[in-house]
């Protein structure tokens, strides 16, 4: 995949001989790449020297942010050609975070029928089924025999984002099921369609929140997921390759969650640093404002801390671990949740189960813990430092595997429930387990 | 998707009739989910009660670990119907994870054919595209119509798992092209398959990491990547639903290490809690050992904290922050690396933002924190906390943004560059930050 040069390379000799070489042999995904690494200025000069067909199909593999703004480029004629030659999904896609100036733009330069489409997808709420199916379906009645379905295939299928999966609908475009393409040409050509249809079909909601419906595709191992409206009238279908990006969309959000980031649709080499400073700002401002509480925990027992000062050598080290042991915890639940493991009922099993999972943790962390405490401090803080850890360890883990799920009860996303904000919580909470064990067993 | 009752509940009423009832409605991902969620000799019993076709189906949605507990409860017959209607890839998956004992009677029971498709696929790399990709393709010679491609395909694709991509070959099953099978049907039948094949298309290799290629696919929008060997042959095709399979799975590893834990292929809720704490041990038990560098540092720095006793009162805090920045910028950079954003050529890069963003970070989270602790304690000491925040940051994410890069390079997963990890090692490092900042700017 490497290639010696790169195409900024390329640009910055200003060889265009070699960038219109290079455009020449590289799929359009590679080229898309290469162009959402530049900026947008520079980007609009090779895609200028696309023919009409590279530049659509480059063009679609771009973010929405970078198609606008390779579209904010370009003259009238090249414009129209563009916009027109998109799928109606990835146009709405694109227009659904555009602001106005560049929707008002883009619909007016369209053929009605093609208007008609992208502004009824545009109708469904941002991150629904509806905004990103494809309407171009070829449905089929059911009366009809392969050979005869083939035929309409052949006749509609032009425009349709595909023909490998065939929805089966009765009068009113109710959906009876759907019929593979394989099946429809394997089978012999008089065979009723009737019985070649699948009518155990899962399908989804054009309201349905995308990402469910992309691990129902993925869960149920199928190409496309028929799309209804909340009378089982087909809408559309769902694409496996929009379902893929959905779901490579939604696990890098989590990803950026669960280190306490706020989630943004760009690419990371292209961002500014105020956009990235930003997207991590909020979370880090209230986890410090969080953290004061360590603060006033550590005042609250400073006799304890003056009358044995070796205590204060071990607090970095508790929180630490006990931080730890609730990421793992908050992690794994987070990502069973999202792969559907682990459901909101299953809280109290959760609990029971992190919370032995934490003291096996911390059994063994005291071992460690202990010897390494005695070389530094007195045999009696060390008991207390080994104690703290099983402690803090159960403890950090349960709520690291409850909070996920409590979340998730209360209509939160539980990927916001991110390590960094269990590592603050249990800082707090770690730090009054290990001095009221401190005082206990050393009799303060 | 929730049904009133569980498959385990019905079970537990010894209700046969309603299980029976539940499982004709259920669609087989949904009844491999029941199972999975129950243990396995209570699995085996409502399995034995599906018929053959539906056995075969939920069965393949099984994970490998739940299918060699299922198959260890069958008789011979049922035992033999189920892996000679698996599909050979599925089968290779099953027996790449079992024990030598499972491997000989499941080779032993399958038609001579089915058996030297499955001993092939065993023989790539664990991981590998070759053990995942199926054998069984209809592959079509360059110089035949569509008619007459579609009339091959008819006879041979009864056992293809997929005849929607279509490998052309040339003499010695040398790879041209593939042609689409939506191709074939909308175009004319007397065209030439020369004027419909894409030379273009994306290959994987045999012997190429597995999730190289599912997100090669992925990347590219397209179904089913051709797979060849080192002498450009093809051997078989890897399809969108194992390349989906793929990638959830990279995706669940990559979240377990990025909170330190060691990937495993369970399931969360039927883990036992002596997998689940193994799994988080081993990180947990170094990075207690690396923490012990905390203890040293404070140590080292005593003399300090006994000048300045309200240094202490911070600790928690800076460190917390620190460590929190750190993840942050971790997370973000083993992302954009496993999404393909980022390349370990851009280290140089990935260090400069960083660290502008760790600044920026760094100055907003100063000014909240010198107003916390200015009411608590003398303004100098505040001023101390202030700068070494500014300063802490901008290590945290520059440590924390390279070391993913560093990993990679040395050929390491960047995804064991996890969050607790950057947190124990900013930890320490903070510390000393902290300290050498105090003593410089207090005189001490």
């Amino acid at each position: 995949m490497e290639t010696g040069d790169t195409l900024k390379d390329l640009l910055e000799d200003n060889d265009l001989t070699a960038v219109r070489a290079w455009l020449g042999t590289q799929p359009p995904y590679v080229i898309a790449d290469e162009l959402a690494r530049m900026d947008a200025l520079a980007a609009v000069v090779p895609f200028r020297m696309l023919d009409k067909d590279a530049a659509l199909a480059v063009f679609e593999e771009l973010d929405p942010v970078d198609q606008q703004q390779i579209l904010s480029g370009l003259r009238d004629k090249a414009f129209r050609d563009l916009i027109e030659g998109m799928d109606p999904d990835d146009r709405a896609r694109m227009l659904g975070e555009a602001p106005a100036k560049v929707t008002h733009r883009v619909l007016s330069g369209l053929s009605p029928r093609e208007r008609l489409m992208t502004a009824e997808l545009l109708g469904y709420p941002d991150g629904s089924v509806g905004r990103i199916m494809t309407p171009e379906v070829v449905a089929l009645p059911v009366d009809i025999t392969a050979k005869q379905a083939l035929r309409r295939i052949r006749v509609k299928g032009g425009n349709a984002e595909s023909v490998y999966t065939l929805p089966i609908v009765e009068s009113g475009r109710r959906l009876v099921g759907v019929c593979e393409l394989r099946d429809l040409v394997l089978s012999d050509p008089d065979t009723p369609v009737a019985e070649l249809v699948d009518t155990q079909v899962p399908t989804a909601r054009a309201t349905d929140p995308a990402e469910d419906a992309a691990r129902l595709l993925a869960e149920a191992n199928i190409l496309n997921l028929p799309v209804v409206d909340s009378e089982q009238r087909l809408v559309g279908l769902f694409t496996f390759d929009d379902a893929m990006e959905v779901i490579e969309a939604a696990d890098t959000e989590d990803a950026a969650r669960q280190a306490a980031s706020l989630p943004w649709s760009g690419h990371y080499m292209f961002a500014g640093v105020w956009q990235l400073a930003r997207s991590r700002a909020t979370w880090l401002l209230l986890l410090i404002v969080a953290a004061t509480l360590t603060v006033t925990v550590t005042r609250a027992f400073e006799a304890t801390l003056e009358q044995v000062t070796a205590l204060a050598l071990f607090i970095p080290l508790l929180i630490g671990t006990g931080g730890n042991a609730g990421a793992q915890a908050a992690t794994a639940v987070v990502r069973a949740l999202a792969v559907g493991e682990v459901r909101t009922g299953d809280l109290a099993r959760v609990i029971w189960r992190e919370c032995r999972v934490g003291l096996v943790l911390g059994a063994m962390l005291a071992v460690v813990g202990l010897g390494v405490a005695v070389i530094f401090v007195d045999p009696r803080v060390a008991l207390v430092v080994a104690v703290s850890l099983v402690v803090i360890c159960a403890w950090a883990a349960t709520v690291g595997g409850s909070m996920p799920l409590l979340a998730k009860k209360v209509g939160i996303d539980p990927a916001v429930v991110s390590a960094p904000m269990v590592t603050t919580l249990v800082d707090a909470t770690g730090l009054i387990i290990y001095f009221v064990l401190a005082n206990a067993i050393l009799g303060l």
